[in-house]
């Protein structure tokens, strides 16, 4: 589920060690370190359930004895004040552990509720809802797994598995005729190009330069409707800039392949859970 | 201004990382590694800088070479749509830096803005806004750099140090009073001791005890206002449980001396900027 | 008992890594990679058992298979010549890691030893002695943890969990007062503001600046115990500089409530252990 | 100087992440960040001057901008009172770094120190003074190498730059000739072997396996000096076992070539030095 | 040139402790630390230069006071006995760095000039010469530069950049049909994919499932000329499986458009330097 | 078998982050998590069997589930088309492992099946066939090892484990006499001196000034024989430089002690395996 160890790893590491450092004062003072004890995870508000593997893990950094029975799994919409998951172990992890896993959980069930409501919006239209890389820093991983779990599907991970040609990159090159050249002689034949464009006289210079895909940025969806029709399938078509929950269908009814949604990741509220701790 | 090396090297290193990865495939094939370039960065919307020395050092990372020229400071309520800085530097690695770079600006100005929110919300009444752990993991220090710049201020870093008693540490030790004497015993003599409760009697338990601080936890207004009169000042007073941008006047009004607000690091919105690069 | 993982984790490894470097030569080379064997850890000096967890953590580094049976525990006062526990396992990894096992199983013990003596001089009086900062680079967390087996207490672990004002901070300041204000209104509510004096002066001064701490370094005792009438049971008071076993009790006869110590940690010489390893 | 960067930075590092952790609390809420000041590290007692080196790294670590104007250097022989390097630089670096970076020189100049007693007290014997790896965990180059600034020899590093076969090691094998054997095959041509002996007997059978060196561990001074004698210049004899400074010169008498001494590093007191920093 | 600061400067320190450890025993005892000198770097052979960054790195992870005064650049075909690049700067750090410097440049070198010998078989026929995964662990990056600096093209750098689908992910899926299927569901839109196929049938059946490349793996090259009758252009096809210099000629004659090679970077002889360092 | 825990696992891990990056798009996208399946690892060719634990220990870090049934072991000289060891675990790890272990597996047999050679063509003579530190970067302890499986000898790890002086040493020393005696003051009493020559006269300046190793480097077997002569076993003797397949039994025959081989580990090609996954 969770596919890179390294990364996901450091960045649950870091969020121990900065919460922790020497050490949690207040639980090594006052709980009697062989107690044990169970904690209920609850939902304050209904939401989509995304990060309990992550949430797991960070209990389990802390002491490998926390066992977990679950009532509902990742993806699910789980209705306001339901136990999620049951927690037993140490008591001191527990109250350790807490802070840190809620967080992660927050803010990826926030992402994936956020994500569901956008896509639930477009409902039937073709059009797929993309993710950015305007991700948390040091949560890109985690920021586009709860992406899918809420139904939308991943653009590019990062810089390196997949070619995205900006202004600022046409810019350098001179046009985009030439960028999209250098571009297909520079990268893995594994990868495809990407080009954004403001306007039809850019799409067609894409289209003509032999993109693989164009990603319309900021233009009014009445003219994007023209360069779909323009292109009528050949290749793929995706829309972004500041989409918001208002907009999102009528520019789905473009019939654009894909739509990026930056606010999914930067913008998405934390859901509402609680840990109610409870020693035996 | 920003403490700690380690930390926050770590934090910025893992967000290139998992960006770039092997390699920016769109600049390295399309861009010529020899050109320069400026780019502007600019406001789209009224905010609260905070993270510009951030945003710097992920630029420095991927360049030293790049050079700044600011028009505002860390703390300037900026307008929208004027320039902040404008970046030189090889053209190469401000693309490559962009994303990552305005990532951190954009979430640690978010938290400044909404930070700024909450504090003129209260005006000239004596509380102060104060942050919790709820921040984005592994943005710890970050995430309450931004609101110190908003003009909240900090509670406990971590678990180490600062001692917060809550109910499960109560119950884990039987009373308030027992947790009291056990923290005492067991923390170093700088370290003062907080105790959450939930009702009159819990707090003059505590102020018994010998606790140092007393939050009041998702207490009613009018309940914490008869707690904060039998406390008269012998020690002090927080509030914290759901504070919103609506009631955060009403709940000062009790005269508590903090207000702890999870919203500012778990649910402020990227604050919005953009990066124009324009090659020479 | 020992809280934090990485940095503990960090100077074992360390320790492991400079000493095993590219592997055991004699080891490896002389001894049967399958053979198993015993090894007894004996004292051969009356001490204050510490760091016996560590001293496993070491060997388990090296083979997870190393099994222990413990005859005596943390904190006990073991007469020489006793085995303190017996250990079993593969021999190679018995032999690799003995050296550097019993160099941190001698530091701590030899730590806890010494601040036994000290506890012990002080007797029924009511100072607790206090550990400091002057401990071995990268063996805080160890040494301290030391200190309190041997009976002692924690001053703060480092400059993040405790204000302690000094002269240099003072000059800096300009006064006392303005040192103790800024102070306050810079760290969390969670924190102390300790400030050294070295006068009854500046006793009168920090009193006043409200300072929650005093410590008084290198005053004579009879006039710390002017000072400490004087505060009279305001706030607390610690006494510092070359505290020896000669002088201890003389000072702790001036009722103030802490004494610090440089000499527990930065001066203790090792306990004396042997490990006696047989083949089977 | 200080050959691995690698190690030492690593030690370095530690202390002061250990030290400093999220934020140096007093510093930075009572010293202006752009004053600038100088301190002078200054010898309360007659000492041998060793790490200055590491003192600087560490501030260098807190801030670049810090310069050194020294009076003496490594191994000169310091009389008490004097000055021995004057800091100029940021004061809230120079606060921040200091004890830290006295917490090194101070273990590192008390290693040197002793180290020359112990020399001195051999005189033109032949005899050279070793250390062993009864070190602080971590600090292994760093004391080694103030053993040589105290003028005396190192033994090897670890585990991997040289053979020595010990009691349990020739249990293992079955007699001290097959020990010596499989070593030889074992180790790389650049490896001498060196054996632990109890008497003369075993010195004996050493010296007829081919080992290239004898220890002679815990003998008395009138058998060492047989065992001497009886070797007469084939192999290098060295000589172990609770040496202290009473007892050297007497083991010195007997003509052996090395004697190695864990005091050294694992006993020695802090040398004793202080820091008075001067806002300008 | 080189992209990515974190593996590759990994691989580069991983290389430097690995052979330094401790410190360079030789260069230490033997050599003044003050000593400056020059060192020629010289060609053995007729070679494809490449890896010279990489080879400078080296030296200055050791001193970055060395500098370089080049005679030919990266991708240079260098005559045998020919000077590459004068080196000045201390000698302890030229003698240090030396062989793991070397090291690297033959590594690379040895991979360009193979490469190029593939190339150049081929001459005006329309292949491309593909690395592999078949790399030096560890090594990636470093030998995929390597061969485009012999004129070879990249295939994806790993597994995260492109789908490439093989026997066993196609009996995993049940045919290569629904492999393509869920390929296409399951990765960003940015990446293409790729389908090794065994013969005709297989080729046809990828080409209508939608694959974007077919891999035709160890096939006679009288069948891959069918296939690429077949396929006319539609998609890319690439050949492999024991590509020789001998065979590769005959392979390209069926009008593929990619040949792979996995002996570019898995059995490529080092190139010949010597690095003749000159005191001054 | 494989000492060092903390290189060995660092080169494993940076070899799979290489590869792996965010995630194996393909075997995540085509394979049902679930699965679970056999697969074997076959020989293509005869070869010397180096690396089996490292192979599989790279699985183990992708899954700690896959199970090994080993046919054959390490130092096996396994014949062509046999089965090495069956792997049985979840599908998904087989496939996502495979390339990176196979990648090291490839390396070592390569490297052990070439020394095998060396080692047989020298027959009954009395030369150790050695190792160099010409190794790939990185892998100098799975090079080394795979030497020792192929029957040679290790030369030293690296720079700290053994003293050679060579000719750039000599030049920055003066002469072999003060070279050979500031490393015998400069290094522990457990290292040998080693020193290259290039002639008779360097050889008996080495052998005078107490070398307890020469290197002749480069020199004709007829002149190396009159050296060996002169030595008459009083010291050990090397023969290095360019040592072929064609030359080292003419080397041998001069009766040296050792001849080191830098193309054992620099120029080794990878032995043939292939792995066969068999979904269940």
């Amino acid at each position: 589920m969770i596919d890179d160890h390294s990364l996901s790893e450091r960045i649950i590491r870091l969020a121990l060690e900065e919460d922790i450092g020497l050490g949690d004062l207040t639980t090594t003072s006052v709980v009697d370190p062989d107690s044990v004890g169970k904690a209920s995870l609850v939902t304050r508000r209904e939401l989509v359930l995304a990060g309990l593997p992550v949430f797991k893990r960070v209990f389990h950094c802390v002491s490998p004895d926390i066992v977990f029975k679950d009532a509902f799994g990742e993806g699910d919409v789980v209705p306001a004040d339901k136990e999620v998951t049951l927690l037993s172990g140490p008591l001191a992890a527990l109250l350790t552990a807490e802070r840190t896993a809620l967080n992660f959980l927050q803010r990826m069930s926030g992402i994936a509720t956020l994500t569901r409501q956008f896509v639930e919006q477009i409902g039937p239209l073709k059009a797929k809802i993309l993710d950015t890389r305007k991700t948390a820093p040091g949560h890109r991983l985690f920021d586009k797994y709860a992406v899918r779990i809420g139904g939308g599907v991943n653009h590019r991970f990062g810089l390196f598995d997949g070619v995205l040609i900006k202004d600022n990159h046409i810019a350098a090159a001179g046009s985009i005729t030439r960028a999209v050249e250098q571009a297909k002689k520079g990268v893995p034949h594994t990868i495809r190009i990407e080009v954004e464009v403001e306007d039809m006289e850019g799409a067609k210079e894409a289209l003509a330069a032999g993109a693989d895909i164009i990603l319309l940025d900021n233009m009014h969806p009445s003219r994007m409707a023209e360069v779909v029709r323009m292109i009528n399938g050949k290749i793929k078509v995706e829309a972004s800039g500041n989409m918001t929950i208002d907009r999102i269908k009528e520019v789905a009814q473009t019939n654009v392949d894909f739509i990026s949604v930056g606010a999914l990741t930067h913008s998405a509220s934390a859901a509402d859970f609680s840990l109610e701790v409870v020693p035996e």
